[in-house]
């Protein structure tokens, strides 16, 4: 046995606001930044479970605090119980009534057990010797469904219902993890498409997304209509009238906005139309769904949680769901999002980009192929080539397909120079 | 012309979980909490704004880091122009896109902008020497409708149909200021009802409530149905066939459950039933609200902001909604909550009790009466008798109503002792 010794945090920020990578239509200048939590135990293997929440910049801290918040929950106790029971762990710390009237299971509460959980699955799956992807897709459909909490999910997915799509996914788990590892994940990449880039960037950087195999790229929009019809006319002439183009309005617009601004782009064929209003309102994407049909509707990078999700399946509001690893309560609360994705037969393409999102959300994914829905079929997780080189295990992109991760953990771990470099210490360091 | 010399925040927590004061089926043992926010300036009236965000107990410290987190939008600025343009300051702090990330627009950071944007409500109030309700009735509707962010909510109310609301308000707004002054804002009580509580003293609070000419009540149920059945039946014997006794299931059930539960009570007839399920589950409202008719769907407590009040309205998933004074970003939002229920129909019985809440929303509804929908039929104000003799103006219940503050400010300020009291220091103070 061994026990928890500390939860540590680290304010992480990086000063990407100085050059424009990532800006949109709603987030001019994000500086990309980490709320970082190492769990420490007193085990002679010295293994230290590494995760965070992603943030752009201001309000760090502030997630640092909630994550410092969840140490009662942690410090002292005995880890293997918490580490062999993953759903009553995750369940007893999303069940804290005094922490969840700061939600309920939303915002910077909600993030910061998100990134204790995740913690916890990175030793969890470090002292089993496998990645995430792997260990989750070995387990059997009763174990996966015993680390769902199905609380207000039951008129959508009922117990029985995600262990009859596990069991259904449990012939071929070794072809396809053999072929996973072969050919990698399919990927797409967003680095063209950044509101603040020139047209002359955009045309090389999306001529070199085709050069390094990408199936499709995407673009910001929203902020300026005739500056997205420019851009958009640019990007399709280089690619080619049938190489996939989503596009990305980061909640800019109203609903009938969004309709009709959508509409005066459909010339340009987009693969999808991304966050097109607040990520709150279900009704109003739907109605966008049925405005803007055959063009199909994205979203989920801020859906705060599986209630959200299974209202978006619900009033076929989506035919893209986008996971983030980091939005919601960790790794389970995204086990309950596959599942739901799966029943409604909605394909996942998991939003990534930011400082570390990639490495998380890709291990989910590929547990998805294996052991849920078995398929790659309208399948692509979201590359952005931006900051990997501050992971202990970067992801790995061959061909423009995610390579799976072999190394034991959820990929999350910062290098140790990176974290003392970037720590926050109230102005940017300039590289 | 003077500037913000300060935001100050204190950690102040009351020992409610020692009582059982508060006790539901979702929350067993609150601590009631403020995060409390000072707003000074070097201005020769030495003015000061109060306000808090509301929580109930752990986590009460990542609240005042998010309000800290603010101090950036107020520090050092000439206040006049924020005070000037209330709609101006408000879009620029909810505008703030690295702190957006945050939510967007929930959550701890969310409600930290709520109390920010309170403090500076409570000092624009003092100086023009009237209670916020009053300050807000005496408004034209160009300046009420210029406070308020119609982001997202367009497809459901625009700015010319909240003119049109308020225009029509106009007419008699002196003669319901009269009569508000003269009788007060009908209440009701949820003193009985804490599951925590003996049958005995249910009965006795109850009887008590009757006495006091409240003209409703209130029961926590969702723990266990024999025992709701038990305390249901007991209460309505206490106090007659015809006196509305409302139910609050504190988010406990799953929306089949929901429908069964209620089907169960529905011969001791409840006047409504709040918060059957998750607050994020708009569809889920919805159904529980077809299935239970014409018994009433209540909620709004936990309703993290305009859009969520936006979609229950729009799906007919709630009958009464309930506003909560310090859960969405302040008056600003709130104003555009009270514009929707009026838009749609839709009395507004707020949710309050806490710490502060009855002294914080009555304004909210007072003004309603005065100069939005210009009724009291179907509305009621939540009161709980408990600390409110930690405030500087308490509220006033008379015959079982609200008769309406005549202090200047939003009436959230805290005496100073109180808060120096109970400000936290790591364990809690016994009366």
């Amino acid at each position: 046995m061994s026990r928890i010794t500390a939860l540590e945090t680290t304010d992480i920020r990086f000063p990407t606001s100085l050059s424009l990578d990532g800006s949109d239509a709603m987030n001019p200048d994000p500086d990309y930044s980490a709320a970082y939590a190492v769990i420490r135990t007193d085990a002679a293997d010295g293994v230290e479970g590494h995760a965070f929440v992603f943030t752009i910049g201001r309000g760090n801290d502030v997630q640092v605090a909630a994550i410092d918040a969840l140490a009662g929950h942690l410090v002292g106790r005995e880890i293997e119980p918490m580490l062999d029971d993953m759903g009553a762990t995750f369940r007893e710390i999303i069940g804290d009534s005094q922490l969840r009237w700061l939600g309920p299971e939303k915002g910077v509460m909600h993030m910061a057990i998100g990134a204790v959980t995740n913690a916890l699955w990175d030793i969890k799956a470090k002292r089993a010797g496998l990645p995430l992807w792997q260990l989750l897709a070995r387990m059997t459909p009763e174990e996966l469904v015993a680390l769902v909490d199905f609380r207000y999910l039951t008129n959508a997915l009922t117990p029985e219902d995600a262990l009859e799509i596990l069991r259904a996914g449990v012939a071929g788990r070794d072809e396809r993890e053999a072929e996973l590892l072969a050919t990698g994940y399919p990927g797409y990449t967003t680095s063209p498409g950044w509101l603040g880039y020139s047209d002359e960037k955009l045309e090389r950087l999306a001529l070199e997304a085709l050069a390094d195999g990408f199936t499709q790229i995407k673009l910001k929009v929203g902020a300026d209509l005739d500056d997205d019809i420019r851009r958009f006319r640019k990007a399709r002439e280089v690619v080619g009238p049938d190489f996939p183009i989503a596009i990305d309005a980061n909640q800019r617009w109203e609903v009938s906005e969004a309709i009709e601004w959508v509409k005066a782009l459909a010339e340009f064929n987009p693969a999808w139309v991304e966050e097109p209003t607040s990520p709150d309102d279900i009704l109003g994407h739907a109605e966008i769904a049925r405005g803007i049909a055959p063009i199909r509707v994205a979203t989920g990078e801020h859906a705060q949680n599986r209630m959200i999700f299974k209202q978006l399946l619900q009033a076929n509001a989506i035919e893209v769901m986008q996971i983030d690893a980091v939005r919601v309560a960790g790794v389970n609360e995204n086990i309950a999002n596959l599942l739901l994705a799966a029943k409604f037969g909605v394909p996942v393409c998991p939003h990534a980009g930011g400082v570390g999102l990639c490495e998380a959300v890709q291990h989910l994914s590929m547990f998805d192929f294996v052991a849920v829905t078995g398929t790659l079929e309208g399948r692509l997780i979201e590359f952005v080539d931006h900051l990997h080189e501050h992971f202990v295990v970067p992801t790995d992109i061959q061909g423009g397909s995610y390579m799976p991760p072999t190394a034991p953990g959820v990929s999350m771990e910062m290098k140790a120079e990176s974290i003392a470099k970037y720590t926050w210490k109230g102005e940017h360091v300039i590289d």
